[in-house]
């Protein structure tokens, strides 16, 4: 007997049920080409109606095993279908988290080192409609333009994380978000530095003060000036260097909304 | 000069704008009297107004260290409108998450134990409108009623995490949502078990069975049909004895929205 | 000139200077055939002499890049080994985790899943000795032999988390610490589960119940009888069901160690 | 019938059986006199000899639940003693977290703010001896001397956490190893800064530039000159501005131990 598919006597829809925590390997495409291999965390749901006393949690777990893995945004589109339908319901949501990686050349030796950023595709359909949100966390320099400015020497500077979100309607990679947030830093980080390219990124986010508000301000003009991103958010944490608590800013934009 | 206080060429508002990760001892007022205290993360922002350049960082922290600390709902709601006030801003919004304790007695024998849980506050104000909500998370045992049905004997069990937000409009105790999370659930936690309470709450459980669908469900009608509470979320986090991830289920309901 | 290669004036050697929270990609070697493609978070370390001022921090990026990342415990061991003579020092140690995937087949459905592990791989070098450890963390459920005992009906269990820690002097695969800390537990975890092997896992563990004392002891009597182990740490976390706490024990051996 | 105190025919010894990840509010004695409220994690283990099969593990709870919980390093003790006796065992082993807060003035201004600390206490007895140990994590800034010497202006400074464990033999108290901790850094954080202390603190940190080597170096000088501790690690890890991983040292020093 199937008692999930039981009737349920409480009359109460469920908006969100299904698995989460649950690691895979996975495989995404590179903007250099080819496919990297990482580890993902899902967390997969679907809406539960009033009449249905519980969901097949297993099925979430075969829809995640039958995949490739080979993931874009439109596979991982696929994927959001594939399980809302299996699963008989009229909504569904996957978030997967994963670090990915970038080589990326110091800025004078152009010794090849590896950064690492951390990846989210959030997919929401609710009946036929379908969104898709893309996420990476940039780890950045920012440097404090208050500090360069009252001290006789030096400025506060130190590690900031920007996470820049968008609606992925058009096609873009990954690596397009991650040059937009460290174009924008004090200065972008790297996996290797030799003594005259750590010279280079000292000056550079000398040179280049910014307040986290300045950091959110400036990613959000470039987000605005590319038609692709209709829907965006930016956040910037700064973990200061002279406080134990960090600074925060956040932009969020929805260009199709209607004017207040 | 202040710096914060230029214009921006830029003409982009932001959002939010503050602090976060920073820790401060608390008091909490308890059901049973007197305050508790403990210890909180606070976030605090507000939004910054497209023509000034920076907020000012370190107000933040002065409101926060002005503060007795004697924390309830109703002088968080004044921290919240005296930062929107100090910091100049139309909008504020502040979280604060801390862990609060509750003596409890075992079931059978009495004896007095400690259970700890833990407790967000979360303060929007937008122009002269307020919202507070309130969150706690309670830990509590699940037991499969699937694994109870078609097991010869046992049936599987497991922690669980139970999380009620409630926008906060009439007066009730954290105890409150605490009590309503824990007799929902298949069995609630204790600090302190001995030989007799402990067969009795095992055979409680085993009496009980819950589908994280169940939990959520259960504890929505209660939540239906206490008047104070127009709008809660209530989610269940299982953590699955039999697999390496966890099953979960969520409920959201604003009984003052319009029928769609 | 090399600041780093001056002499220092306060005469302390530095037992470990390095880089850690640094992450790599790598791929492993499976017991199955072939490697697997899996992403590893680095700690880096070497010893300093008294008369030297610092290290060279970024040879121990270079030394990570350089790698084929193909690891092996063999390949680990060369890894350490280089970088103790590039850096010029007496002693290197390298910790190495990552998450590594097994799949795994239900017990009745022979429905394949995916169950996914922590992996730690630490060496030290001293001089011209090298030691290797491996430490797998194994998810398994538990459940109570007193609360079964003293029950009309049901038994709590929970999932737990088993380490075995291992110094690797003789070959093994990962594979065979995960099976002996599986089999040793009330049930060990599957990643799908149909209702027949549901049924089948809760029945195991209400026949096997087994104290966190217990678990330790069996896989440490597993542990004595293999003679490739000769030093092992067996810990076992119980994130009990009827609790907001664990229970813990853990046994270490060293079967070299001069009787006491 | 006492389940746990039945023979055990496996005939092995449990090294560490007990407790872990469970919370209590605790009151710590402050150099500035009086006590201060926070909340504390706790692990309580002792050893189990091979004859037994189980320990009790609601009298640790019942241990932690009696005391006062205004813990000094003698109260400590005491308590370590209690719970070794009540559990009839040989050895006993406490580890006691807990965030630390202390009034901080801003460098020029004076301002008051507050500055929180992670301590942790450990204590260990074996048969009658008794060991304890007191750790403090202790959030800086550091400054790199190579980027400011190689820079025509500016230098990569970052948060720094620098960790000091000493045996506890004499009295002192935690804000006397904060003190070390603060002054031997490039410089120290503060909860609140006006622009006037902006300014100090960042050209302090300019005029004191410190590797991760100096750091633990100048800490090790300090203690090796402080007869109160016979025994010390103590540790540096650079969140570095320009990675994003950490730069790391340790210096481990036994000042009884028989020279090699």
């Amino acid at each position: 007997e199937d008692v999930q598919g039981r009737a349920d006597p409480r009359h109460l829809a469920i908006n969100k049920v299904g698995i989460c925590d649950i690691r895979h390997p996975v495989s995404i495409a590179q903007r250099v080409g080819g496919h990297q291999s990482t580890v993902a965390t899902f967390g997969m749901y679907v809406n539960l109606p009033h009449h249905f006393k519980g969901t097949h949690m297993s099925r979430f777990v075969q829809i995640l095993n039958a995949h490739e893995h080979q993931i874009t945004v439109d596979s991982f589109k696929c994927m959001l279908g594939e399980m809302t339908e299996r699963l008989e319901a009229d909504n569904g949501h996957i978030e997967m988290s994963f670090p990915y990686f970038v080589d990326k050349y110091a800025p004078v030796t152009r010794e090849k080192g590896v950064m690492d950023y951390n990846v989210n595709f959030i997919g929401n359909q609710r009946g036929q409609k379908t969104e898709l949100y893309v996420e990476v966390k940039v780890p950045v320099t920012t440097l404090c333009p208050c500090s360069k400015d009252i001290s006789d020497y030096g400025a506060h500077n130190q590690r900031s994380l920007i996470t820049i979100r968008v609606r992925a309607e058009k096609f873009f990679w990954l690596e397009e978000l991650i040059d937009i947030a460290e174009s924008e830093a004090s200065c972008e980080l790297f996996g290797i530095l030799k003594r005259v390219d750590e010279k280079a990124v000292t000056e550079r986010a000398y040179e280049n003060p910014k307040f986290v508000e300045d950091v959110v301000r400036d990613i959000a003009t470039r987000l605005n000036d590319d038609e692709r991103f209709r829907y965006y958010v930016v956040e910037s944490e700064n973990f200061e260097s002279i406080h134990n608590h960090s600074a925060y800013a956040m932009i969020e934009q929805d260009k199709d909304a209607p004017a207040a």
